[in-house]
């Protein structure tokens, strides 16, 4: 008998934003590994077993389900958001590429999931309308020279640009050097939209603008979207504004 | 009484990939307004109009809900995959901005849904495990000089290239000249996916490398994930290969 691992995508926040496949790969699994809070985002179900881990120990949870999947259960490591998105599915791949060639026999599936920069547009109207990047401002695993270099490129030619991992405990300095570098190529103006916990009860997203952006909050729960020079603000009187990019772009940038 | 109007993502293909909030919208909308293929894939209602358009229609279906919704009706727009990626919620935003005041007082929300590179990232393996960029090749709303800026800045900096659009009728030689551009850049092996008809019957899914890459058929329904220096491919025996981008990066590129 050979075992599964599903690696699941719960989306952001609440079950609002589930799909029917991830409902059904939960429901099947015998051992679920994750996050604890993300593993506490799934109603317990009779006969299957739990297993936290904390935030950093990525690699380690990836080798502890893949080991159970040898063993012939059908494991399943949950994941917010996308799995694929700076989440637990490279992790599972960086495993089964450096672990006991058993592991590459599995039959391992990855069930996709709302990201949080696709939740945080959506409550905003459409930043992302257009060329997006999606970078994340961790420089645990990546010299900080590449993410800046990464910023120049990606503002340089007009991407609007997903910021994942802002800030951390460990991190403080990170998020308001990135927009220092990001005020080199873009106007003060430009849009920045700052996502906090979306679709959770203590949900809270704000528009500021690129030379107010260091004051704004942000911390691990935060996803960034600062707009490219397109990227166009509409006020509505009595409701919140509408950020998006349009679906034409004129110029090329110098 | 005031109308809404809900754009809402269906996700590519069948409906393992609706959230429960967009089967939720899509069951309090008294009329639908979408591009035909997508509206096909929303189980008919009793009471609820269907109003389907052209592909290329997407400002004019735009207005059009916008003016049922502004006579007080609850009305939804379908969008393939993310509303808010190279889809519908830019056009209604634009529309908003540029039409009557009143079309600014409606309640709008947008309902995301898993976009196209989420679900063929997750069909093999994690390609976009770490930076990305997301580009449309059409050339009908921006000048190709752009989308070859675009290529060298993603490419040039180490970004994982989603490429939307790669292909249509009246689009034949761009995807060619996007994979020539990108061979500047990248080395021959650089792992490259192209998804067809994700999450639908006649789903395919494959991998090359980028000296091979325009030989591979992609027309209107395949999304084309180019790969990183970094991306890697895992062979295993008897299943298909994993593809997948490490969280970690350590060199900065010339």
């Amino acid at each position: 008998m050979t075992g599964s691992l599903a690696v699941i995508g719960l989306g952001p926040g609440d079950q609002r934003y589930l799909t029917a496949e991830a409902e059904a790969a939960l429901s099947a699994a015998q051992a679920l590994y994750g996050y604890a809070p993300y593993l506490d985002r799934v109603p317990p179900r009779a006969g299957q077993s739990r297993h936290a881990s904390d935030n950093r120990e990525e690699r380690a949870r990836a080798d502890a389900a893949l080991r159970h999947a040898a063993q012939g259960g059908r494991v399943a490591v949950v994941s917010g958001g996308d799995p694929g998105v700076f989440a637990m599915a490279a992790a599972v791949c960086e495993a089964i590429e450096t672990g006991p060639e058993s592991w590459r026999a599995l039959d391992v599936t990855v069930i996709p999931g709302i990201t949080a920069m696709l939740a945080v547009a959506a409550r905003i109207g459409a930043p992302l309308g257009h060329d997006f990047c999606a970078l994340s401002l961790s420089d645990n695993l990546k010299p900080w020279a590449l993410i800046e270099q990464r910023l120049d490129a990606a503002a340089g030619a007009g991407f609007v640009i997903a910021l994942y991992n802002p800030v951390s405990r460990a991190r403080p300095w990170q998020f308001g050097a990135a927009v220092e570098r990001l005020r080199r190529h873009l106007p003060p103006a430009t849009p920045v939209v700052f996502g906090r916990c979306v679709a959770r009860a203590d949900e809270h997203v704000s528009v500021t603008t690129l030379d107010a952006a260091d004051a704004e909050k942000a911390d691990m729960a935060t996803l960034v979207i600062v707009g490219s020079r397109e990227t166009r603000v509409i006020a509505r009187p009595g409701r919140t504004a509408l950020v998006y990019t349009p679906r034409a772009a004129a110029e090329v940038s110098a």
